[in-house]
């Protein structure tokens, strides 16, 4: 008889409380070493991205391009909370802890699905929650779990029982602070940034000791007046020019440094009241991050009008450039460009367009530095014309991209949108959306929108090949050793390619949309692939497309017949 | 690109109105003798309980005792509705309809799972559920599918599209009417059931044009002052006296009758004002299906004062007894007995037990009537000893069992549990819960309430195999020339037994508690088993057991690998 555990803060949904059985030994704790040997490891999936590099590839090969048409599921989990499962779960000595939405969090037997325990987080009944109550996961450390919430609190459980061991505010989520993403722990801190750029709140990454849940430091994504940088800001516009860190940071040990992707300025659409390039929004800082010292950064789009925030998740990899190999850090932007910038330096090394179509810049110059097109700014009453990429992409840092070593492609679901965007005048009230506009018309509504899941040749800038979906492809990526790379769609298909050619190789119908992050790992000689199926959220609607299946809830693991 | 159609009723939770491609033809019309020949056909399954019969069993044997253990999930459906999944879907021409709780309906590809049309219907907001928004499955005939609602509707679609042809009341669901079951067409008519026993609301079967929605006839439950019966109930009391029809009834071609099953007389457990009888609660009736006329009845608990719904599904079957062929109705009651009858007179032939516990009665006379343990009925402030059955079973009706003409044993699941039956004092009020007591604390808080699929030889009253599950299992049964008999569990497992020796043979996590009826078809070659996962309910609730798993709103549909 399996009873289900319930965390410290009792949800109504579970109301079963019953003591873990007493056999199962406290979890071994999980270590530095472990954590930086990422997927690697193929026992588990220790983080959201896999590993410290962010690459989403597995060294697994039992399922491969001739095996995977096997692939069938071996477990589901059904979460009962509809809505959209946009995260990655992790998997730890035999433990699935997933998330689903209002940081509801699940221990799953991870060979039975069996639930272990469940904590659903109180929440406050005002939150400021721009773009749907979702979670992308929890980071792991020692005994302890980590998740950041829709309050903007940090907590730590421990992994054997669910029970909080420490709880602590971020910040205010009052004034529009909200997390949404996966920490990411270094050594005894767990790191973890922030939303709420939407509400003009100053965008940071901050850092608590994993033990005590004290913070260490915090990184402002926007200077304050008087610091470098300070001068890209008119006015006191820095106060509220939002930069929110949304999407999880990415570690490089050769470089010792913690990269993390920041969101657009606020407000979003109208820029009028902050002149100048706005930075650190839609950059990438490189962080040192025993110290929170900021050791370099690069601006994706300066001054956006656009939405374009720069989220987009960060890879750090080897490629060959120009007959040299070099260490860089690679993001497919959703401002319709692939970049490719030194690990080192930031130097912008190269960059490409990856998307089918761009008009609001013509290219980039030398220094990866956005040649705009004159007159494709938002205007107020919506452009007259379709602005290309739509605000939410190109790739979107709600979802994910792979990486393949083996390849040297990058994976990356895309959405092909775009928007007659909208500009509008706007006055700062705290805690109120600040938005100075929108995306106005979509082609969504045209039936012009669709999806891609493209393959890049970083180093060459040349597309290996593109897969076309009816629907923009909002859920993330996955590459393994296998040469197969899977990814989901808006119609409910998890999805297995060809990492070479692109041939479709397996599909299969989940019941909803496939929202959130595949993972794979192998335990008792048996490779499991898992997806969750749940649609929703902002970026659907705003390209303009509907839902195409019901809400759901359902973590599906796949494997091979037995 | 697939797009869904909603019904006349849109609903908020999916607001795509599209329409149907237009190269989609008609479907062929469901004949009298297609719904005749039942599971016999194995293309689909086109009734709730597969056939006219209402066995449950299937001819195909692809999936066999041998091969069932490579089951495994071929497509997946979420309806985005969390809750109890109660209802058999049918299958008809390569199409699944499928109902969720608040009458939600949904057509899907029966290959790919892919949605074809959801109808949500609007519902007044002063219903009256005493057990939950279930819904246990739609009828066929011609090219119409009809639902019967919980705001005690009558409605007809047209398969192809999900549009409403008519719409017609039964009663006033203000009264506590409510219809939770799946239709039944025999020939021209439609015939529903009704619930509101709850409410005193007085039962009745009623049967409608097919064509037009007018009803022909009603046969009322409970027969009024001055009809046959009536002196089985003291003074007024017929006027509330409940005898609900909840489950859908069953035809027998041979002997030309239509049984229907009825509940627990109303006030449940009070039954001081309504002394006598109670006639024609907890009982069979045998219906003449084209005029309504009451051919025979058998009452299985007369004058019920433990909440005794003889709502369990009642199976047509041929028999050897005592070294003669007999044609019989079938029936394993909630009471704790099974019971044969002659299906042609009603003429009570065996009855036994089958639960593990009885002691509200020590046996069943010579004509079926119980004899009656004294001091075992509810008693103020509750009983100070658990009665068993408790209220809700032994079998209950709320989900199936299953007859195989191969071995000759029903397959039924369980509830083992008892009660301390609380009496109290009620007054009538109009659409307002008349109970009149309760189930009192129940054995689930002391853990000794548990589950039972138990295989039973009517003929000889003997047990052939039982198989005990940790909680009750109040999900359905299906067995199949395959010699595997299919059920689920409340931890959410699928699961196959061998249909002789009751050996597990295969078990399937979905990912929530199993409460609907298993069903299977052939198609393009392949037999596929679908599961309904999706707990809950008042079952689960007076079982004492709080749901093991999460709330869930999938249809797991299996198939042996290609």
């Amino acid at each position: 008889m399996r009873k289900f555990t319930t965390g410290v803060v009792c949800g109504a949904l579970l109301s079963i409380a019953a003591a873990v059985p007493a056999a199962d030994p406290a979890p071994e704790p999980v270590t530095a070493a472990r954590l930086a040997a990422g997927t690697s490891d193929t026992a588990g999936w220790v983080m959201y991205g896999g590993n410290y590099e962010n690459t989403r590839f597995s060294p697994l090969d039992d399922v491969n391009r001739d095996s995977v048409a096997g692939l069938a599921p071996a477990w589901l989990f059904q979460t009962g909370i509809p809505g959209q499962l946009s995260g990655a779960p992790i998997v730890v000595d035999g433990v699935v802890y997933l998330t689903a939405t209002y940081n509801n969090l699940f221990a799953l037997d991870a060979a039975t699905g069996e639930p272990l325990w469940h904590y659903e987080h109180q929440m406050p009944s005002d939150l400021r929650i721009c773009c749907g109550p979702v979670n992308r996961g929890v980071a792991v450390a020692g005994e302890h779990l980590f998740m950041a919430t829709l309050d903007a609190r940090l907590i730590a459980f421990e992994r054997a029982t669910g029970k909080v061991v420490w709880n602590v505010a971020m910040d205010d989520y009052k004034a529009g602070y909200s997390a949404t993403s996966a920490p990411v722990v270094i050594g005894d801190l767990v790191i973890s940034g922030i939303a709420g750029g939407e509400y003009g709140a100053r965008g940071f990454v901050d850092a608590y000791d994993i033990k005590t849940g004290e913070r260490r430091w915090r990184v402002w994504t926007v200077p304050a007046a008087g610091e470098a940088g300070a001068e890209t800001w008119a006015g006191d516009s820095w106060k509220t020019g939002g930069g929110p860190s949304w999407v999880a940071g990415t570690y490089d040990a050769k470089t010792g440094l913690l990269f993390w992707p920041t969101g657009n300025p606020s407000p979003d659409w109208n820029g009028d009241s902050r002149l100048g390039d706005n930075l650190y929004t839609n950059s990438v800082l490189a962080i040192e991050p025993a110290t929170g010292k900021l050791e370099w950064h690069f601006q994706f789009t300066p001054h956006d009008v656009w939405d374009y925030d720069a989220t987009n998740n960060l890879v750090v990899a080897d490629i060959d450039l120009d007959g040299q190999s070099r260490h860089v850090v690679l993001q497919p932007n959703r401002n319709g460009y692939v970049y490719v910038l030194d690990a080192a330096t930031g130097e912008f090394l190269k960059g490409t367009q990856y998307t089918d179509r761009v008009n609001w810049a013509k290219g980039l110059d030398a220094k990866g530095r956005p040649i705009l097109n004159p007159g494709y700014e938002p205007v107020p009453g919506g452009h007259k014309e379709f602005v290309c990429p739509g605000n939410v992409g190109g790739n979107n840092g709600s979802f994910t991209w792979a990486w393949s070593p083996a390849t040297h492609l990058m994976y990356v679901p895309s959405i092909e949108s775009c928007a007659k965007m909208v500009k509008e005048e706007i006055v700062f009230v705290h805690g109120q959306p600040f938005w100075g506009g929108g995306p106005g018309e979509t082609e969504g509504e045209t039936g012009k929108a669709y999806g891609r899941l493209v393959a890049i040749d970083p180093a060459s800038g040349e597309i290996a090949w593109k897969y076309r979906d009816d629907y923009p492809m909002v859920g993330g990526a996955l590459a393994t050793a296998g040469g197969v790379v899977f990814a989901g769609n808006q119609e409910g298909y998890a999805l297995a390619f060809d990492d070479k050619s692109g041939k479709l190789l397996w599909k299969f119908q989940t019941g909803s949309a496939i929202r959130g992050q595949p993972v794979t790992w192998k335990q008792d000689g048996r490779q499991y692939v898992a997806f969750t199926s749940g649609g929703g959220g902002l970026a659907v609607t705003i390209v303009g497309e509907p839902p195409i299946t019901t809400l759901g809830s359902t973590l599906v693991v796949f494997a091979l017949p037995q």
